[in-house]
Parts: C-alpha cells; sequence; structure tokens
C-alpha cells in the first residue's frame, strides 16, 4: 500500500502535539487489549496510540499523517465485534475514551451535545436524571457514543424507536486531511444538499473522526412495563411477533429467547431468572406516560399471544423484577461466550415477518454443519445474533465448519431479503460477506466514496467495502 | 460541458425504447409546463420528455444518454420550489408521473412499496383506508413521492413524527450509466456498508433517479385534535413554542400564522377562516389512540399558552372544523402568490429557540430592504417559509431588492446555526445561499460524491453543489 512506517521521528512530532507523554503510547506501553476488539479474531498492533483529548490535537495529527501517508485508526472502548477499530496496517491508533464531556443539554432545542467518548451508560443515565429520553439501547452500555454513532448500533427499543442514526443531529468530523469540518446542526430538518451526515453514521470511522456529536433526546417515559411470555416452542413464540405488528400495538421492544441462553445468562451472572417452565420466551416492553396508556396496549397484546398458545403472561412492573429480566437478557452474549472456548458471530438482519424461517434455519443449520449455534434477539425489528462455538473443535475443523456455517447463514438471509448487519457494522472480519450480499455497484460506489474522502487512503483502511 | 445535442437518431432510438409514441413529446409537443417548476424562476426547455413506465425503459434511456453524453433531468410533478426539475443543459427529460401503481401494502412488516410517480394524497388516502398512517404531511400534496424523497420533504407533521427520510427503507435507482441497484431494504436495522440510501434522499435527482421506494408506515392514530390559540402580538405567539417543547408535550404540529395571511387565504378560498379576534396565532395538532389520552396532553399545553398571554384556546374537535383551518393553512403559499405579481421564497431552518429572533428579522426587513415580507411555518421545528413579494416593483428595482433581502435573511439564518433549506432544496435557484453557508470542504465532497455516482456529469447538471 505504500504507506509510511512510524518512526521515531512520527513518535517525536505526535509527542510534541500532545505534550503530555501519558497521552502517547509506544511499544512495550501499548496494552494488549489495543490490539484487537471483543470478538473478531481480527488482531494486529498499532505503532503509537494517541489518547487524544481534543479534535485539534486529532487535527493536527491527522493533518501529519496525511503528508506523510501513514494510516490511522480510530478507537473507542473496543467493544467492537468486527474489528473496525483494529489497525490493520499499524501506525496511529487515536483513541477517544478520554474525550468523555457531555458539553450542553439544551431543553428548548431538546438536544444533547457530546464529546465521542462519552460512555452509553453515562449518556442515559445523564438524561434520565434530567427526565430525558436517549432511545438507542443496544446491549453494550460501555461502548462509546462515537462508536455507536460509527456502526450505526441499534439496540432493543428499535421496535418503536428506531436506531442510533434516527437520533443523530449534527456531527463535528475531522477528515482524512485534517481538516474539522461540521454536518448537520441544532436544526430539525435539513434538505440543505447532500447528506454527509448520514454518510458519516455508519461509516465505522473510515471517512472521518467524530469529535463531536449534537443528539437528539425524547421526553422521558413516565411508565415502562415488561412482559415475559413463555411459550411452548420457539415457533410459534416467534411467529406471533407479525400479528402484534399487525395489531398495530408497538411495543417499545420485542425480543425472542430460549431456555439453553436464559440458563447460560443464570450461571454468568449467579442470578435466578425469573420464570422456567418454557423452552422459549418472548420478552415484551411497553413504554408511556400512564399506566393506564400502557395497559390499554398490552391488555390487547397479551391476550393475542394466549391466542396464538402463550403458556403464561407475566407481568413486571416492579422495578426489581424488570432489572431481574433486562440484565438477564443484557448477559447473553458475555454469558454464550462463558459457555464455548471460542466463538464467532452473525448479526443478520430480515424483513421481521421472515425471521422464523432465519431462526428454523440456524437451528437446523448445527446438525446440517455440525456445530453447536445459539441465537436471540430483537425477533420485532428482524435482527438476529447467532453465535457460532467452537467448543472442543481442532483450528481445523473449527474453520471449516464455522466458514461453511457462515456461509449458509449470510445466503440464507440474503435470500429472505435480509441484510449482512443489522447494528455492528461489517469492519474487517464481515468484508467478504457484504461482497457476497450487495450488488456490486453498490460496493464500487462505496469505494468511491472512501476515495473522495480519503484519496490516500490513510484513514482505518481495509474495512467494510475495501479489499 | 461538450454535452452532445439531441439530434432524430436519439429522439429514433427512444422511440425505439418506449414504443408508444404519445409518450415521447418533442418540439411543440412539449408542453410549457415542462420549462419550469411552481416558483424559482428558472426556466429552460428540455429537447425530448419520456413519460416513462418503468425501471427497464429508464435504464435504457440513461445507458443511452451516458453512452452519448447527453444531460437527462428527472421530473416529477414539477412542484418544486428551486428549479431541481428544470432542464438547464435541455437534453432528455424523464417524467416518472406516469410511473403511479401501489405496489404492495405489507401488513407484517408495516410497509408500503411504491412507484414514485405515485402522489402524496393518493399514498395518504391509500393507506389511510388500510387504517396505516404516513406521516410525511408537506403542504403541497399534489407532489409525487419520488420529489419528496428528492428533497427530503419534511411538512407539518415533522415535531413529533420527522421526514420523508425518516420513512424510506429502501429504493431502487437507476445509476447514471444505466445499472438498476437497491439501497437498503424492507429491513428496520441495517448496517451493513455506506448509507447510500441516504445519500440518494435529498439529492435531487442528481445521483440517480428513484424507480422504486419501499416506505415505512405507523399504526394510524385513533383520534386527532386541533388548538387555534390566539395571541396579542406574533412574538408572544413564537416564544411560547419552546416553552411547549420544555414542557415534554409533543404535538404532532405547531405552526405559526399572522392575520394578514389568514385575510389572503380566506380571499383565495373563498372562506371564512373560524377565528379573527387576533393578529397571530399558534396552531397545534394532538394525536392519539384515545381522546382522553389527547386531552391529557392538550390541558397542559392550553394552560401553558394562556399563562404565555394567549387571548384564548379553541377546540377544533369536529372534521368541519378541522378542515377549514387546515385547508386555510395548506392554502397559504398559493394565497401569497396570488396577492402579488410575482415572488421568491426563503425556506431556511434555524434551531426552535431561535424562530423569534428570525421571525423578527424577517419583518424588520421589510423597512430595510423596502419590499414586502410574508411569512409563516413550522414554528414547531424551526423552518420558516418567507415570501418575498415583487407587487409593482421594475425588474430592476425587484432583482437589488430580492437579492439584498435574500442575502441578508440567509445570513441571518447563518448567524443563528441555521440552513438554507429546511425542506423545498437547493436545486439550482438557492446554490449561492449554499455555497455562502457550508464549509467550503463539504461542498468540495459533495462534488466529489456526485463525480463517484455520476463522472460523466450527464444527470440533472448545475444543481445542489455544482456550478
Amino acid at each position: 500500500m505504500g504507506y509510511k512506517k512510524v518512526d521515531e521521528k512520527d513518535i517525536t512530532y505526535i509527542r510534541q502535539v500532545i505534550g503530555d507523554d501519558e497521552r502517547v503510547l509506544t511499544n512495550g506501553d501499548i496494552n494488549e487489549e489495543y490490539s484487537h476488539d471483543e470478538l473478531s479474531g481480527t488482531s494486529s498492533y498499532p505503532d503509537v496510540v494517541v489518547r487524544a483529548k481534543s479534535a485539534e490535537e486529532i487535527s493536527k495529527i491527522m493533518k501529519y499523517a496525511y503528508e506523510h501517508t501513514i494510516p490511522v485508526t480510530p478507537r473507542g472502548a473496543g467493544t467492537g465485534l468486527v474489528g473496525s477499530s483494529v489497525a490493520m496496517e499499524h501506525g496511529i491508533m487515536i483513541d477517544s475514551s478520554l474525550m468523555n464531556q457531555i458539553l450542553e443539554l439544551d431543553e428548548e432545542n431538546l438536544t444533547i451535545t457530546v464529546e465521542p467518548g462519552v460512555l452509553l451508560m453515562e449518556l442515559s443515565a445523564y438524561v434520565e436524571d434530567h427526565d430525558f429520553f436517549y432511545p438507542p439501547d443496544p446491549g453494550e452500555k460501555s461502548a462509546t457514543i462515537g462508536g455507536n454513532i460509527s456502526t450505526n448500533a441499534g439496540g432493543m427499543r428499535a421496535v418503536k424507536y428506531g436506531v442510533t442514526r434516527d437520533y443523530v443531529r449534527g456531527l463535528e468530523v475531522v477528515l482524512p486531511d485534517g481538516t474539522i469540518t461540521e454536518f448537520g446542526g441544532k436544526v430539525v430538518k435539513n434538505s440543505s444538499g447532500y447528506d454527509l451526515k448520514d454518510l458519516m453514521i455508519g461509516s465505522e470511522g473510515t471517512l472521518g473522526f467524530i469529535t463531536k456529536a449534537i443528539l437528539k433526546l425524547l421526553p422521558l417515559p413516565k411508565k415502562v412495563i415488561s412482559l415475559l411470555i413463555p411459550f411452548p416452542t420457539l415457533e410459534q413464540a416467534i411467529d406471533t411477533v407479525p400479528l402484534i405488528i399487525k395489531s398495530k400495538s408497538i411495543p417499545t421492544a420485542i425480543e425472542f429467547m430460549q431456555r439453553e441462553v436464559i440458563m447460560d445468562a443464570e450461571k454468568y451472572l449467579g442470578k435466578a431468572f425469573p420464570d422456567h417452565q418454557a423452552d422459549a420466551y418472548l420478552l415484551l416492553k411497553f413504554d408511556g406516560n400512564s399506566v393506564e396508556e400502557i395497559e390499554n396496549t398490552y391488555d390487547q397484546v397479551a391476550k393475542l399471544c394466549l391466542e396464538q398458545g402463550a403458556l403464561d403472561v407475566l407481568i413486571s412492573d416492579t422495578e426489581e423484577r424488570e432489572e431481574s429480566i433486562w440484565k438477564a437478557r443484557g448477559a447473553f452474549l458475555e454469558a454464550i461466550k462463558g459457555s464455548t472456548t471460542y466463538m464467532d458471530e452473525v448479526d443478520v438482519v430480515v424483513p421481521r415477518n421472515r425471521v422464523n424461517e432465519m431462526v428454523t434455519y440456524l437451528h437446523d443449520l448445527q446438525k446440517d454443519v455440525n456445530i453447536r449455534i445459539k441465537s436471540f434477539g430483537h425477533a420485532g425489528d428482524g435482527n438476529l445474533h447467532a453465535y457460532i462455538l467452537k467448543d472442543q473443535l481442532n483450528e481445523q475443523e473449527w474453520e471449516n465448519r464455522l466458514n461453511e456455517a457462515m456461509d449458509k447463514a449470510y445466503e440464507k438471509a440474503k435470500e429472505l431479503g435480509g441484510q449482512v448487519s443489522g447494528e455492528h457494522g461489517i469492519g474487517y472480519a464481515k468484508k467478504q460477506y457484504l461482497k457476497e450480499s450487495l450488488p456490486s455497484v453498490d460496493l464500487q460506489l462505496m469505494n468511491k466514496i472512501k476515495q473522495a474522502f480519503d484519496p490516500k487512503n490513510i484513514l482505518n483502511p481495509h474495512k467494510i467495502a475495501q479489499v
């Protein structure tokens, strides 16, 4: 690729820009965690890690990197699952986790302005303390908001409230040549030229470095109630979801889960789940401004579920019960991870009336490929997380069976009108599947856009649509 | 630009592709309407108009145009206000108005799939007949949905429901070289590469020709109630808006209007407006699933308005009254147009707590520039429509004063953190103001993106960020 290797002169320049040696890490100072993310199996060390504190610092380093053709990799909390924040070409890694200030809560415009390193859980807690609501709710609460924007993270509440994209009003971005610019703003409507803001959202740190975000807030719903609904079979549970949607009651969340994943979570958390009677569950959440309002909605849905063969409808209206259910749900990824030696995942999204076909296919795939697969996910928005488990397989067998399972799962998703990733992104690990799923002209357009933003290809190379 | 002029051979080829001479118009057959849109003052005839019926027809013509470097201009109903659908370089105009089929209502995925020439009013009526709701609600109901997507049209309900962009799940597009492709799909979440779908939305027919759209629907709210609230002064009316937002009751719409515009509308419609006691009004809409639910919300807002000096709160809960108020609101543009010899408009959007500064500025600008300006708009989302009226001015005076008023209005909007266009787009008429309002690097990126999609610059040239 013709990148310049980082040398002592570069490090000296970087140290001079940052002026604080503890924020510039090299060689043995670079923690092993900076060489990978949470799952992808992708591993590569940066030559230097810069823990930036401002857009100006990032701008200066990016400008220098651009002039000298040194690759730069943006990184938040490193909780990604597809290798987006791994420095494939080494070079400079810019870590945004110290840029963690909440800059402004604007109650008249219902916006909050934050630095990219603010954690999702910090953001939620802050706005809820002020009686506001930031709806995107990915399972990983210790991700940064910059990372959430970069993958267009979705989460549980997408059924009713949409995804991260729907809550980003404006961005400050450092472009690959070091220019600081802005896309969007505090305005509610905008038809002023091409939508560069939405192009940046979900671009996984390949088009620019997000240094500030203006996010949209909603009033905090005054009341939240969940229903845990046991079904005799997973099929019956999932077949009920399109009927719920069709009934025009829109829950905040519709999750499905199976007994074995729940048991993994109990073991992982050391805490009992409130129900054990069934093989499969739907977990529904409703919110609103009064108990009556919510009851009107969920009564209808509860009736519908019972008609479809649900064994029971358990109402969770205490904070304690609510927490025990959703804590288990939040722990699924880690719990499954703890139940095996190693794993990889698919994050497909299909139209929501095809979820059952996809889940059944994944279930049967276990026998077909002779590998364990556990899945759970967002039945209400069609986004499934399936984990393929290594268990005691040797490396060669694991590679073979994993690849076969992945190929088949993505092919099936495509056949059902789905997409490769609902919320985790493409990064490095899922490139091949993106390539197989999209029209080649779409991939060409993506690479041309990348070139328009980054003609020297220094920012996070080898990701998404690039070879 | 080196475009090829359309000749007899080209016409023969086009007639052969279309196979129906009534759908290929040349010379004297081209209605004068095809040379302009509703407002921009931009005028230029195409050499040939093709009334396409399928993506395949458009693909063949585009491919031919690409090979021969003939400019192509997409057109819907021609209701634009900034010249986006005017054929600046002549060439081929492709009119989508015969592609007006509703292709599928999918109740399980809450989507509707339509051709681009379906009119907004046809779409609304169709989905409401099926008890669904397509929230975007621009004033111009006879626009095509393809046009709405191309300008990212906003409308009255943006306060609660957002804009067109928020309701587009997938697009079928013919690219400038004739390739037919798809962006997005029926899925609710998507993190599979760069967001080409949102890049297409709002690109005013410069990046591709939209031939099919998958739109998101919501359940139809069962009840809608409006409040008409007279205030002694416009300032008091508009100052109340941020307080309503801050009170966390989110109406569907918050519009402001002044007596003189209401009188224009009465004259234009030949129908009395239900109230005449005040100089300024707020018009609020609330929706929900029961009268009680809505009452709980609007009671609080009504109280707040009275505290802020409102003269009265008129509740419109009959269909007849509802229609008389909103029909007047819908007629404002035409009514103002009818009250003068000629006019031009600004469609600025500012943060909603700066609306009053903007409105006051526009009011004072009348004296400053010595020209009449009438404004109304979406107080709840910060999007103002101000009309600058020619009246009896001669051409030279009109040009001078219009330019001065425009320059000053856009400069003020920028100073308030606003954008050039909230929902009407940039097209040809507002290019200069876009250029003055955005960082130059943003404009450069837009032009590079245009080049990535359309290296020969044949699709709708001279629009948005192009010279």
